[in-house]
């Protein structure tokens, strides 16, 4: 198929030239005397990211699914409880890991496009008098409904119940585009991955940790070795890894860090708020529905739009895919079939977006889904027109 | 600024991943044993793009001006007459080079937004009984205006008044882009570069030549080293070149037209006819006009739009770089400030076509050209929607 | 530093430009449609460089010693006996991963410089008549010594013991390189790495399991949930991944087998020993002595080499690194300081373990170690010479 | 064939990672806004390689043959005499080009081996009273033979003479590795290309020209039209050219630069001094000859070295090609089959010597040329380590 493809799922995002271009190097020797010169500084830039001061970075070479279950097993003990909610297939996908992993799970199930019911949280660690709950679960972004969950909100229910249970976000979809603060938020142990925010190829499990939860973690009888947070740091504390890290990996790390903090943490997240409401002004503009059932839900960095009855979401991401090249995200578990996502992270402007919007128009038309050829477009062309920056409309 | 940008420039055209990884390889050495190997196929590939069996390719590390240069002074002597019609910045700059060196150019005006009079020529080449004219010059397109002039009819004209003059075309923004028949049409010398419709950096003339030119070549006069013909095709009989080639772009031009081969050169046409149709169904709905005066003169590869009077098209242009790093045409010689342009060719697609008009709308937008938002994208989908290729529309 | 530098160590090994064009793609949508017929072939052809048909592939996003944690979680389960040798730094880190994951490890501890003691396995499996031992680890290259082990041999003690432990071997430095028959010997599982023999960049983990091996898994009750075989065998039975894969190794692991198979398993096999032998010869010429205590010890992708007493080869592998760009090997753990390393795997020829040689002599003329310049090159010369393939001895 | 290729050929040169992967970049628009600010430092940058200040830099997509003909023809008219010498293959083709261009060379013939002989050239320029010299061409480095010669004296010459020629300089596989002093010498014109000293692919000539050509070249008669000067300087005033650049060779010479000015141009002399010295050191030690006739002849940045009689050094050549991927220069024209050249310029550090002395060495043994194995690599590590930086020395 000529031409570039559209990639709009929540991940893996566009990876830009420069960071394709630090990926693209000779291999490294991993001992080398001059590594560490490179590596520590990389480590204390990634909390940055995080909004971390006194935390400490961990790079593992894995998936994101890894890096929750570094979180897990390097502080909890079999037959630990924790507390989490389920509203989408990836807050279920990371319950799934906890029961397999040994632990007791207090689930609280929520619609899918709602978040964590915070209220629920709250009731539940006020009545947890014994601190059985050793750690609270938060999907800050729930990718398959594309729902984004009240940290803040969970911290408060945890102090106003006095409870020490450890504080899990799973930023994977969210760390790097949307805004997060670990520091304010008090949270423990943040997990994300390359291949979203960070713009980066996938491989490379991101977290940021606590001192808190690195306490805890000498005490924690789970076993483990590769995700093994003390083995890491001791090693991570010279500059050098204990076994084989993908340097690659790292100098595409420090390109996708250099362009984060370039642009400024605070313009990428404004950047990706005003590229989603232009994707949520069109789907509104098609009559279509979002999945995130409140604007307060509603994510920046996925959107999952239900179609019309009759119509089937599977369908749709596969034509949208085999005719023009457009990678839309699929409906996962109870909402397939019915929603396709739109991905709009990472390396993203607005003419991405546009691309992204008319492809959807072209394959809604495609699979003969009423709608107003054009009219979402247009909505977003006239958010874009209506919020551009002061100075290029004065230039124009 | 982030994200990918919008290349929708009449040339250099958007370089396919294969073909930027087939360039991206280290040097070699010029003189290997095994370089016939490569090259030699390569140099007979070249010219199916052409349509050329009997022709010789030839591939001069220059832009396609050089190549311009290299029709000219292998097979013309100073004094010799050419005819030319001028209707555009690039027809002008040709015939200005034929002055520069030394020829006498019988030049035709024609209306910029048409195409080469072929009546007018069939008159001058009728006229001309002692066949003074040894070359007569057709841009097969020409890009300032997007233009596509009719070499058969001046071709028909040439063989009406049994003239011998060489027919050279400037196929810089068509080969490989808008069907060619340099042997269906006799032209005698085809120059094309590697940065349009074959999909590479810049860098590469590529030119096709026929023998009825080559034989010519052994007796003109004009001086000439760099791009002489017989010692290119000396040394490239054995696979070699008479000075240090860019092999990596010979390595770049292989996967180009394992590309244009694997899609079929006849396809390529008709996905460029599709797309760039799309454009102008864009630009009858936006409102405007295009620069090309007639539907059989409007190019394939690339359209002149004309904004409303009082809209200024380099302000335009500007803005749409700035703003939203979108690179259309400006407006040159003539028509500069009242068109702009988008190009059409290359490595494209239904989704890039898009991109590159709903960026126009959006610009439109925010210079506050009248036109309804939405609208030119709406017609390039329902213009996609109907013409969508059978299997395709089964298979959704 | 100008110029190229000297890759040498046993790992990561210089990445072909074909394995490094095909990972430098842009990420791609992990649930395409197409997707599988990319990834069910590669998982089929993976199985080729294992040697076994009836194993199962398994690539995860780790390192090597991720794969490790996936062969003994999926397996066994904690309180399981396992049988070990220790011999060298990775035949440590294994055995010690074992305790740490809640396996008792009968540990037989070896010289540092021979391999797995077949005789003393031997006795033990035949001891154990309740078969309390369940898995047999052997290290098939360690790394730290350049010793390669006997596993047929091993192998051969089972069968006569006929004990139903499974066989695990760590070829991570050795598959894709060095001969290995998982069929033949009936290896339960495999374990290799992307970054050794498969020549590619660090961050997959290779393995390939045996039917019995994954019936095992069944019952294995050690927690698992990132490196569960079941999890992954499910999902890529139908071409895809439970979690977000590394798609851009993917695509490099492809170019990587098909540059093993164009050139054929058993000649790279064959090559390897050759280089191998070159890099012996040398350090015979030298005076100086290997770490692998007898020749069928000898490694084909690394050798260890004692520097006279009294010369430190910490200070001799910085000294390489800071002066020449060159990276060779340290000594680890027991051999710290008096071995270095020079590894001799992957994409490798001639002229790059005469860079290798040179540039050690370069470095021992530096730190005054007494040999004569020149003579671990003309040896490895004169061992090429002699053993050149017959076609290149006529061409010539 | 698996492994990195040795390539030892005076050009193209090995691209360093840094320059390739700048090069490796999409196409741009050679219109944008922010063009400018990248070009007008880069030609302003280009000018200190040649250690000129007042002169003005060209970039013209083409091979250094380009250049040559860039230089006369934008200076010169038809018939004008200038005065070169002949002794190589390189001198005696740009003789050849000025006789195609319509010049009359004052041809010096010197021996194969010598550089220009400048006390004949003294001697003519001084008889040459009514100057009808209008320009004096000097091959600072001729690649063919390895041989430099004096700029400074011939510019001495003219002086003592009095006369007011132009001096051109050949300068392709000098500058940017050996010492070249633009305005120390009063050098008009000088030529050099991407693909040696600069690092880069083949395809871009690079030339400075001092205003003094500049001046004369609005009255040169010579018709050109691509290569001309005052149409690039008037675009390039502002920034861009007047025909579509290769903007990713651009990208390409300013990592390129940022290189050379990093490392600083004197260390990257007396690098390729010392490297030099290493090869000639080591053709001394296997006791071949060099073709350049004494010391002060010979090139620091190509050795061409003469085979014993009885050997083809053709043979030679190919079989280092084929056996070992070893790229060697060949002899040509009058020393074809007698020479072979190593290239030893660009992006070369001491590993790299030592894989081509030791490459050549083993070439040697498969082709029987009598000689001591080792020698040449052992004279080399003996000057390397005689020569190292005494910071280096004191940290070993």
């Amino acid at each position: 198929m000529p031409g570039v493809r559209g990639l709009f799922i929540p991940g893996p995002t566009n990876v830009p030239d420069a960071v394709r271009r630090a990926v693209d190097v000779p291999m490294e020797d991993q001992r080398a005397p001059d590594l560490p010169a490179f590596t520590l500084p990389l480590f204390e830039d990634v909390k940055k990211v995080f909004k971390s001061r006194t935390g400490q970075a961990f790079l593992f070479p894995s998936s994101g699914t890894g890096g929750w279950e570094a979180a897990l097993t390097n502080t909890l003990s079999p037959g630990d409880k924790v507390l989490a909610a389920r509203f989408g297939q990836f807050s279920h996908l990371w319950i799934d890991m906890c029961i397999r992993l040994g632990f007791e799970v207090d689930v609280v199930d929520a619609p899918w496009g709602e978040g964590v019911p915070v209220d629920i949280f709250a009731a539940r660690l006020k009545a947890d008098r014994h601190h059985k709950i050793k750690a609270v679960l938060v999907p800050h972004n729930e990718t398959a409904t594309g729902v984004t969950s009240d940290i803040a909100g969970v911290r408060k229910a945890l102090d106003e119940a006095d409870h020490p249970a450890l504080l899990f976000a799973d930023g994977v979809s969210s760390i790097a585009s949307i805004d997060f603060r670990m520091e304010d938020w008090r949270v423990d142990i943040a997990v994300s991955g390359s291949q979203k925010g960070f713009m980066m190829p996938a491989g490379l499990a991101i977290l940021c940790v606590s001192q808190k939860a690195l306490a805890q973690a000498q005490d924690a009888q789970s076993r483990r070795c590769y995700f093994d947070f003390a083995d890491m740091a001791r090693v991570n504390k010279d500059g050098y890894f204990p076994y084989t890290p993908p340097t690659h990996m790292l100098r595409g790390l420090r390109a996708s860090l250099d362009l984060l903090f370039a642009e400024g943490l605070e313009h990428v997240f404004q950047r990706h708020h005003r590229l989603a409401e232009a994707v949520r002004q069109a789907v509104s503009a098609w009559g279509l529905k979002l999945c995130a059932a409140a604007p307060h839900w509603q994510s920046d960095t996925v959107s999952a739009i239900y179609l019309p009855d009759g119509f089937d979401s599977n369908a749709f991401v596969r034509h949208a895919y085999k005719a023009y090249g457009l990678s839309l995200g699929v409906g996962l578990s109870k909402v397939a079939g019915r929603v396709f996502r739109i991905g709009h992270l990472g390396d993203l402007n607005e003419l991405m977006v546009l691309t992204a919007l008319s492809g959807v128009e072209l394959t809604l038309r495609d699979q003969g889904v009423p709608f107003t050829a054009g009219s979402g477009v247009a909505a977003a062309i006239e958010h874009f027109h209506r919020t551009q920056p002061a100075q290029l409309a004065k230039a124009a």
